[in-house]
Protein backbone atom coordinates (compact mmCIF):
# COMPACT_ATOMS: atom_id res chain seq x y z
CA UNK A 1 0.00 0.00 0.00
CA UNK A 2 1.70 3.37 -0.46
CA UNK A 3 1.81 6.17 2.48
CA UNK A 4 2.18 9.22 1.79
CA UNK A 5 3.09 11.51 4.82
CA UNK A 6 0.73 14.53 4.19
CA UNK A 7 -0.28 17.98 5.71
CA UNK A 8 -3.65 18.91 3.79
CA UNK A 9 -2.57 22.93 3.73
CA UNK A 10 0.17 21.76 1.95
CA UNK A 11 0.38 22.58 -1.83
CA UNK A 12 3.25 20.48 -2.13
CA UNK A 13 1.67 16.92 -0.17
CA UNK A 14 -1.78 18.52 -2.45
CA UNK A 15 0.37 17.63 -5.97
CA UNK A 16 0.50 14.03 -4.30
CA UNK A 17 -2.89 13.90 -3.51
CA UNK A 18 -4.44 15.12 -6.42
CA UNK A 19 -2.00 12.90 -8.81
CA UNK A 20 -2.90 9.61 -6.71
CA UNK A 21 -6.51 10.54 -7.29
CA UNK A 22 -6.18 11.00 -11.22
CA UNK A 23 -4.54 7.95 -10.88
CA UNK A 24 -7.28 6.28 -9.17
CA UNK A 25 -4.46 4.77 -6.61
CA UNK A 26 -5.65 4.35 -2.88
CA UNK A 27 -3.28 5.29 -0.34
CA UNK A 28 -2.86 5.70 3.38
CA UNK A 29 -1.94 8.67 4.74
CA UNK A 30 -0.48 10.44 8.35
CA UNK A 31 -1.03 13.58 8.92
CA UNK A 32 1.95 15.43 9.89
CA UNK A 33 1.51 18.84 11.99
CA UNK A 34 3.23 20.70 9.33
CA UNK A 35 2.12 23.89 11.52
CA UNK A 36 3.95 22.75 14.86
CA UNK A 37 7.20 21.54 12.68
CA UNK A 38 6.62 17.90 13.80
CA UNK A 39 8.29 17.41 9.93
CA UNK A 40 11.36 19.03 11.48
CA UNK A 41 11.66 16.36 14.64
CA UNK A 42 14.02 13.39 14.52
CA UNK A 43 11.75 11.11 13.54
CA UNK A 44 10.56 12.51 9.92
CA UNK A 45 14.42 13.85 9.88
CA UNK A 46 15.13 10.21 10.07
CA UNK A 47 12.61 9.57 6.83
CA UNK A 48 13.43 12.74 5.26
CA UNK A 49 17.12 14.37 6.23
CA UNK A 50 15.66 17.70 4.36
CA UNK A 51 13.05 18.33 6.76
CA UNK A 52 10.42 18.58 3.96
CA UNK A 53 6.97 16.69 3.16
CA UNK A 54 5.20 15.40 1.47
CA UNK A 55 7.27 11.85 1.63
CA UNK A 56 6.30 9.30 -0.01
CA UNK A 57 6.47 5.22 1.01
CA UNK A 58 5.65 2.49 -1.86
CA UNK A 59 6.47 -1.33 -0.20
CA UNK A 60 10.26 -0.88 0.78
CA UNK A 61 10.95 2.45 -1.37
CA UNK A 62 11.26 6.07 0.15
CA UNK A 63 10.86 8.94 -1.76
CA UNK A 64 11.26 12.64 -0.96
CA UNK A 65 10.07 15.46 -3.18
CA UNK A 66 7.14 16.24 -4.97
CA UNK A 67 8.68 16.15 -7.86
CA UNK A 68 10.78 13.36 -7.86
CA UNK A 69 7.27 11.42 -6.37
CA UNK A 70 5.13 12.80 -9.45
CA UNK A 71 7.89 11.24 -11.96
CA UNK A 72 8.00 7.89 -9.47
CA UNK A 73 4.03 7.67 -9.69
CA UNK A 74 3.74 8.24 -13.33
CA UNK A 75 6.13 5.49 -14.40
CA UNK A 76 4.90 3.45 -12.27
CA UNK A 77 1.21 3.48 -11.84
CA UNK A 78 0.06 5.09 -15.44
CA UNK A 79 0.34 2.40 -17.70
CA UNK A 80 -0.55 5.49 -21.08
CA UNK A 81 3.28 7.06 -20.23
CA UNK A 82 1.05 10.32 -20.99
CA UNK A 83 1.74 11.90 -18.04
CA UNK A 84 5.55 11.47 -17.50
CA UNK A 85 6.71 10.46 -20.81
CA UNK A 86 9.63 7.92 -21.77
CA UNK A 87 11.10 9.96 -25.22
CA UNK A 88 13.91 12.00 -24.66
CA UNK A 89 11.75 15.31 -26.06
CA UNK A 90 9.05 14.44 -24.01
CA UNK A 91 10.40 13.96 -20.58
CA UNK A 92 12.86 16.73 -21.51
CA UNK A 93 10.12 19.36 -21.74
CA UNK A 94 8.38 17.79 -18.66
CA UNK A 95 11.22 18.38 -16.64
CA UNK A 96 11.57 22.06 -16.92
CA UNK A 97 8.31 22.36 -15.46
CA UNK A 98 9.04 20.43 -12.48
CA UNK A 99 12.36 22.26 -11.55
CA UNK A 100 10.02 25.35 -12.29
CA UNK A 101 7.06 23.66 -10.24
CA UNK A 102 9.60 23.40 -7.28
CA UNK A 103 11.55 26.25 -8.00
CA UNK A 104 10.31 29.67 -9.11
CA UNK A 105 7.04 29.22 -8.00
CA UNK A 106 7.90 28.47 -4.65
CA UNK A 107 8.32 31.67 -4.24
CA UNK A 108 4.04 32.02 -4.20
CA UNK A 109 4.17 29.14 -1.70
CA UNK A 110 6.30 31.39 0.32
CA UNK A 111 4.72 34.26 0.25
CA UNK A 112 1.51 32.29 1.40
CA UNK A 113 3.87 31.20 4.45
CA UNK A 114 4.12 34.93 5.35
CA UNK A 115 0.61 35.48 5.35
CA UNK A 116 -0.68 32.84 6.47
CA UNK A 117 1.72 31.16 9.43
CA UNK A 118 3.44 34.81 9.61
CA UNK A 119 6.56 33.05 8.53
CA UNK A 120 9.43 35.71 8.70
CA UNK A 121 10.41 35.84 4.90
CA UNK A 122 10.50 39.42 2.78
CA UNK A 123 7.16 38.93 1.92
CA UNK A 124 7.72 42.02 -1.21
CA UNK A 125 11.00 40.22 -2.97
CA UNK A 126 8.87 36.77 -2.69
CA UNK A 127 5.47 38.52 -4.51
CA UNK A 128 7.93 40.15 -6.89
CA UNK A 129 9.63 36.47 -7.69
CA UNK A 130 6.02 34.98 -8.05
CA UNK A 131 4.72 37.73 -10.27
CA UNK A 132 7.75 37.20 -12.42
CA UNK A 133 7.25 33.72 -12.96
CA UNK A 134 3.33 34.07 -13.16
CA UNK A 135 4.18 36.30 -16.18
CA UNK A 136 6.42 34.21 -18.34
CA UNK A 137 3.86 31.42 -17.51
CA UNK A 138 1.07 33.21 -18.73
CA UNK A 139 3.08 34.22 -21.55
CA UNK A 140 3.75 30.71 -22.36
CA UNK A 141 -0.38 29.66 -22.35
CA UNK A 142 -1.34 32.17 -24.43
CA UNK A 143 -1.25 29.45 -27.40
CA UNK A 144 -1.21 26.31 -25.36
CA UNK A 145 -4.06 24.66 -23.61
CA UNK A 146 -1.54 22.73 -21.25
CA UNK A 147 2.08 23.47 -20.34
CA UNK A 148 3.89 20.63 -22.70
CA UNK A 149 2.74 18.44 -25.38
CA UNK A 150 -0.51 19.25 -26.08
CA UNK A 151 -2.28 17.20 -23.10
CA UNK A 152 -2.09 17.14 -18.99
CA UNK A 153 1.28 15.80 -17.60
CA UNK A 154 3.40 16.30 -13.98
CA UNK A 155 4.18 19.49 -15.65
CA UNK A 156 1.04 20.99 -15.23
CA UNK A 157 0.53 18.87 -11.31
CA UNK A 158 4.00 20.59 -10.42
CA UNK A 159 3.06 24.17 -11.14
CA UNK A 160 -0.74 23.85 -10.46
CA UNK A 161 -1.30 24.14 -6.85
CA UNK A 162 1.02 27.14 -5.83
CA UNK A 163 -0.29 29.15 -8.90
CA UNK A 164 -3.80 28.37 -7.56
CA UNK A 165 -3.01 29.67 -4.25
CA UNK A 166 -1.38 32.84 -5.22
CA UNK A 167 -4.07 34.99 -3.63
CA UNK A 168 -3.59 33.58 0.26
CA UNK A 169 -0.11 34.92 -0.45
CA UNK A 170 -1.71 38.23 -1.30
CA UNK A 171 -1.01 38.04 -5.50
CA UNK A 172 -3.67 38.78 -7.72
CA UNK A 173 -3.51 36.68 -10.72
CA UNK A 174 -6.01 39.17 -12.61
CA UNK A 175 -3.09 40.03 -14.71
CA UNK A 176 -2.93 36.92 -16.17
CA UNK A 177 -5.72 35.48 -17.96
CA UNK A 178 -4.37 32.95 -19.46
CA UNK A 179 -3.48 30.78 -16.19
CA UNK A 180 -6.77 31.66 -15.11
CA UNK A 181 -8.00 29.90 -17.91
CA UNK A 182 -5.46 26.87 -17.20
CA UNK A 183 -6.79 26.30 -13.44
CA UNK A 184 -10.28 26.08 -15.00
CA UNK A 185 -8.75 23.12 -17.39
CA UNK A 186 -6.93 21.66 -14.40
CA UNK A 187 -10.23 21.73 -11.95
CA UNK A 188 -11.79 19.86 -15.29
CA UNK A 189 -9.54 16.99 -14.76
CA UNK A 190 -10.96 13.26 -14.64
CA UNK A 191 -10.15 12.78 -10.82
CA UNK A 192 -9.40 16.43 -9.94
CA UNK A 193 -9.88 17.29 -6.28
CA UNK A 194 -9.37 20.54 -4.73
CA UNK A 195 -7.81 21.24 -1.42
CA UNK A 196 -8.80 24.35 1.14
CA UNK A 197 -7.86 27.60 -0.59
CA UNK A 198 -8.21 26.35 -4.30
CA UNK B 1 23.74 19.40 -34.20
CA UNK B 2 23.80 20.49 -30.79
CA UNK B 3 23.70 23.80 -29.87
CA UNK B 4 24.79 25.09 -26.12
CA UNK B 5 24.44 28.12 -24.99
CA UNK B 6 27.30 28.23 -22.04
CA UNK B 7 29.60 30.30 -19.75
CA UNK B 8 32.71 28.98 -19.08
CA UNK B 9 32.31 29.96 -15.57
CA UNK B 10 29.04 28.17 -14.49
CA UNK B 11 28.24 25.28 -12.81
CA UNK B 12 25.22 24.93 -14.72
CA UNK B 13 26.54 24.99 -17.66
CA UNK B 14 29.53 22.62 -16.57
CA UNK B 15 26.57 20.37 -15.68
CA UNK B 16 26.00 19.84 -19.46
CA UNK B 17 29.43 20.54 -21.00
CA UNK B 18 30.77 17.41 -18.50
CA UNK B 19 27.53 15.15 -19.64
CA UNK B 20 28.14 15.77 -22.90
CA UNK B 21 31.45 15.11 -22.75
CA UNK B 22 30.91 11.42 -20.73
CA UNK B 23 28.57 10.88 -23.69
CA UNK B 24 31.08 11.02 -26.21
CA UNK B 25 28.52 13.72 -27.83
CA UNK B 26 29.97 16.81 -30.03
CA UNK B 27 28.28 20.24 -29.64
CA UNK B 28 28.60 23.66 -30.52
CA UNK B 29 28.82 26.80 -28.56
CA UNK B 30 27.94 30.30 -28.25
CA UNK B 31 29.35 32.47 -25.06
CA UNK B 32 27.38 34.09 -23.38
CA UNK B 33 29.01 37.02 -21.61
CA UNK B 34 26.80 36.35 -17.72
CA UNK B 35 29.08 38.63 -16.39
CA UNK B 36 27.65 41.61 -18.46
CA UNK B 37 23.76 39.87 -18.22
CA UNK B 38 23.70 38.90 -21.50
CA UNK B 39 21.56 36.30 -20.95
CA UNK B 40 19.10 39.11 -19.63
CA UNK B 41 18.76 40.76 -22.81
CA UNK B 42 16.00 40.33 -25.58
CA UNK B 43 17.53 38.08 -27.59
CA UNK B 44 18.20 35.61 -24.78
CA UNK B 45 14.86 36.48 -22.94
CA UNK B 46 13.40 34.75 -26.43
CA UNK B 47 15.19 32.30 -25.99
CA UNK B 48 14.51 31.32 -22.42
CA UNK B 49 12.26 34.20 -20.69
CA UNK B 50 13.48 32.74 -17.15
CA UNK B 51 16.64 34.52 -18.36
CA UNK B 52 19.18 31.86 -17.42
CA UNK B 53 21.87 29.52 -19.33
CA UNK B 54 22.47 26.84 -20.55
CA UNK B 55 20.41 26.83 -23.03
CA UNK B 56 20.15 24.00 -24.89
CA UNK B 57 19.14 23.26 -28.63
CA UNK B 58 19.16 20.20 -30.41
CA UNK B 59 17.53 20.63 -33.84
CA UNK B 60 14.08 22.30 -33.46
CA UNK B 61 14.05 21.39 -29.41
CA UNK B 62 14.90 23.95 -27.18
CA UNK B 63 15.27 23.00 -23.74
CA UNK B 64 16.15 25.39 -20.40
CA UNK B 65 16.89 24.51 -17.53
CA UNK B 66 20.34 22.67 -16.31
CA UNK B 67 18.05 19.50 -14.96
CA UNK B 68 15.42 19.08 -17.98
CA UNK B 69 19.29 19.28 -19.65
CA UNK B 70 20.12 16.28 -18.76
CA UNK B 71 17.20 13.94 -18.49
CA UNK B 72 16.96 14.81 -22.00
CA UNK B 73 20.61 13.85 -23.02
CA UNK B 74 20.34 11.03 -20.96
CA UNK B 75 17.22 9.64 -22.59
CA UNK B 76 18.26 10.92 -26.06
CA UNK B 77 22.15 9.90 -26.39
CA UNK B 78 22.69 7.21 -23.41
CA UNK B 79 21.40 3.72 -25.01
CA UNK B 80 22.35 2.59 -21.79
CA UNK B 81 19.39 4.22 -19.73
CA UNK B 82 22.34 4.05 -17.02
CA UNK B 83 22.49 7.70 -16.52
CA UNK B 84 18.48 8.48 -16.22
CA UNK B 85 16.73 4.84 -15.89
CA UNK B 86 13.47 4.37 -17.56
CA UNK B 87 12.25 2.05 -14.74
CA UNK B 88 9.70 3.96 -11.71
CA UNK B 89 12.03 3.73 -8.84
CA UNK B 90 15.34 4.51 -10.58
CA UNK B 91 13.54 7.74 -12.19
CA UNK B 92 12.08 8.57 -8.87
CA UNK B 93 15.07 8.13 -7.05
CA UNK B 94 17.67 10.05 -9.24
CA UNK B 95 14.86 12.80 -9.86
CA UNK B 96 15.23 13.61 -5.70
CA UNK B 97 18.58 14.77 -6.67
CA UNK B 98 17.97 16.51 -9.53
CA UNK B 99 15.63 18.82 -7.25
CA UNK B 100 18.83 19.03 -4.84
CA UNK B 101 21.19 20.14 -7.46
CA UNK B 102 18.84 22.70 -8.68
CA UNK B 103 17.51 23.77 -5.66
CA UNK B 104 19.87 23.51 -1.93
CA UNK B 105 22.92 22.89 -3.50
CA UNK B 106 22.21 26.44 -5.43
CA UNK B 107 22.73 27.82 -1.81
CA UNK B 108 26.33 27.55 -2.52
CA UNK B 109 26.10 28.81 -6.45
CA UNK B 110 24.56 31.97 -4.53
CA UNK B 111 27.53 32.17 -2.20
CA UNK B 112 30.01 32.19 -4.75
CA UNK B 113 28.40 34.48 -6.69
CA UNK B 114 28.63 37.48 -3.68
CA UNK B 115 32.21 36.50 -3.37
CA UNK B 116 33.47 36.56 -7.17
CA UNK B 117 30.38 39.04 -8.83
CA UNK B 118 29.32 40.55 -5.70
CA UNK B 119 26.26 39.86 -6.03
CA UNK B 120 24.00 41.58 -3.35
CA UNK B 121 22.70 38.30 -1.28
CA UNK B 122 22.94 37.30 1.78
CA UNK B 123 25.85 35.33 2.22
CA UNK B 124 25.86 34.20 5.75
CA UNK B 125 22.64 32.89 4.83
CA UNK B 126 23.62 31.49 1.52
CA UNK B 127 26.39 29.65 3.20
CA UNK B 128 24.56 28.41 6.22
CA UNK B 129 22.45 26.94 3.82
CA UNK B 130 24.58 25.37 1.85
CA UNK B 131 26.37 23.55 5.01
CA UNK B 132 22.99 22.29 5.78
CA UNK B 133 22.97 20.61 2.13
CA UNK B 134 26.03 19.01 2.51
CA UNK B 135 25.99 17.81 5.84
CA UNK B 136 23.06 15.64 4.23
CA UNK B 137 24.83 14.58 1.41
CA UNK B 138 27.80 13.80 3.99
CA UNK B 139 25.70 11.88 5.86
CA UNK B 140 23.92 9.94 2.62
CA UNK B 141 27.95 8.91 0.97
CA UNK B 142 28.81 7.77 4.16
CA UNK B 143 27.53 3.96 2.78
CA UNK B 144 27.50 4.94 -1.17
CA UNK B 145 30.21 5.55 -3.57
CA UNK B 146 26.98 7.19 -5.84
CA UNK B 147 23.82 9.45 -4.93
CA UNK B 148 21.55 6.79 -6.09
CA UNK B 149 21.69 2.95 -7.83
CA UNK B 150 25.24 2.05 -6.73
CA UNK B 151 26.34 3.77 -10.23
CA UNK B 152 27.00 7.15 -11.29
CA UNK B 153 23.81 9.01 -12.93
CA UNK B 154 22.61 12.32 -13.52
CA UNK B 155 22.06 12.82 -10.30
CA UNK B 156 25.80 13.08 -9.14
CA UNK B 157 25.96 15.43 -12.30
CA UNK B 158 23.41 17.41 -11.21
CA UNK B 159 24.95 17.82 -8.16
CA UNK B 160 28.31 17.53 -8.58
CA UNK B 161 29.52 21.39 -9.68
CA UNK B 162 28.31 23.52 -7.28
CA UNK B 163 29.24 21.37 -4.55
CA UNK B 164 33.35 21.07 -6.17
CA UNK B 165 33.24 24.94 -6.11
CA UNK B 166 32.16 25.49 -2.44
CA UNK B 167 35.32 26.57 -1.57
CA UNK B 168 34.95 29.74 -4.21
CA UNK B 169 32.17 31.09 -1.92
CA UNK B 170 33.58 30.43 0.88
CA UNK B 171 32.40 27.25 2.03
CA UNK B 172 35.06 24.55 3.90
CA UNK B 173 34.15 21.44 2.65
CA UNK B 174 36.88 19.69 4.98
CA UNK B 175 34.03 18.98 7.48
CA UNK B 176 32.60 16.42 4.57
CA UNK B 177 34.45 14.12 3.92
CA UNK B 178 32.53 11.59 2.00
CA UNK B 179 31.73 14.23 -0.17
CA UNK B 180 35.75 14.80 -0.72
CA UNK B 181 36.35 10.79 -1.82
CA UNK B 182 32.88 11.21 -4.14
CA UNK B 183 34.32 14.79 -6.03
CA UNK B 184 37.36 12.46 -6.41
CA UNK B 185 35.15 9.45 -7.82
CA UNK B 186 33.67 12.34 -10.58
CA UNK B 187 37.05 13.45 -11.35
CA UNK B 188 37.83 9.63 -12.23
CA UNK B 189 34.49 8.81 -14.50
CA UNK B 190 35.23 8.39 -18.16
CA UNK B 191 34.77 11.25 -20.15
CA UNK B 192 35.57 13.56 -17.43
CA UNK B 193 36.56 16.98 -18.23
CA UNK B 194 37.46 19.60 -15.09
CA UNK B 195 36.05 23.56 -15.49
CA UNK B 196 38.09 26.76 -13.49
CA UNK B 197 37.97 26.29 -9.61
CA UNK B 198 37.37 22.36 -10.23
Amino acid sequence: MIHLYDFELSGSCYKIRLFLNILGKEYEKTNVDFVNKEHKNDKYLALNPFGEIPILEDGDLRLRDAQAILVYLARKYDSSGNWFPADAEGAGRVAQWLATGGGEIMSSAGARLVKILDYPLDLENLQAGANRVFGILNAHLADREWLELGRSTVADIACFPYTALAGEGGIDLSPYPNILAWIERMKALPGYIPMPGI
